[in-house]
């Protein structure tokens, strides 16, 4: 069972920023400054922050993560949503079409972001020799056990493989806390009885 | 399947308060006021809020439950004992020994409680008739699957069977919220293949 072990990641709320949107909230030709590497190779926490207002509350101080990217996402929790008073899908990241809105408050300047907003799918990335090994593909859904006290098993676990990718699980707070886990627990691949 | 529908509801943090915490947190004597029954028989929320001081942080605006208990009991969620900054085990209720400590402040006083905070372990509330046709008695350890997209089966859920009980199955936010479940949604009891 120890080769069907994958280290988890609790991911809080967070965004993905455009060109278009750094220079509004922050300044023309604003450049992120990098806190620290995330474990997905090229991928960082920013320094900066911004805060997100919606129809029912505000939250403040959310990290931007770099680098740049061709559209703006937003990632909350469902316990996030509710503060804010909006109802995010749980999607893929990248997959923004009629997902919620919000509006993003930096300081220099806001955007009212008419879509972009979602509550991020669970997922594991994998490169192609570890997906071999496991018998998966990209795009493939998987049942994930978490183990321990408050143990559950994530059904809908959505693959992704790609050679730049590091071994990780990603699920957000809420997920997390309700299973127990901490960053860089180990999981269990529930592989199918063939 | 549908015979095998539970209603789960998820629980905010909340405490249960002895009298000697009630006379000091809010005066000699204070009765609780009721705000609406919960759906266990005889259990309210109250109109009375207290706020929690931990190592790390406060939350304000903590709702009392009644009516009064022999002894205090604060449940809170992981996410919540990150704000707080204590750590509180993972129990059924009533089950206080070596359970977390915090600082409880009311509009008359306050109380150090040494211990008495937990997260309280998932459970379904239910009746000996339900109980026998799902053959199932008190203490047993299930499996319950919320479905949908961000359904989870979740592990280690205590059966606790009682003629004063309603059918329900209780989480905290974290685990409601990572499984994508609202109040009274219904989800499935899974049952051991005989």
């Amino acid at each position: 069972m120890s080769q069907n072990r994958i280290p988890i990641a609790l991911s809080n709320r967070h965004l993905h920023i455009s060109r278009e949107h750094l220079n509004k909230l922050f300044g023309e030709n604003y450049e992120l400054t990098k806190l620290k590497d995330l474990k997905q190779p090229g991928q960082y926490a920013a320094e900066e922050k911004v805060d997100l207002i919606g129809p029912k509350g505000t939250i403040k101080g959310v990290r931007v993560l770099g680098p740049v990217r061709n559209k703006t996402q937003v990632e909350i929790s469902f316990a996030d949503s509710f503060v804010l008073g909006v109802k995010p899908p749980v999607r893929d990241s990248g997959d923004l079409k009629d997902s919620a809105g919000v509006t993003i408050v930096g300081p220099q300047g806001e955007v009212v972001l008419d879509e972009g907003v979602i509550a991020a799918a669970r997922h594991i990335h994998m490169t192609p020799d570890e997906a071999m090994v496991w018998g998966l593909k990209d795009k493939d859904v998987v049942n994930v056990r978490t183990g321990g006290q408050r143990s559950v098993v994530f059904e809908n676990v959505l693959v992704r493989v790609n050679a730049e990718y590091a071994l990780e699980m990603h699920v957000d707070l809420d997920e997390g806390n309700g299973a127990g886990v901490k960053n860089n627990d180990e999981v269990e691949l529930i592989l199918e009885q063939q």
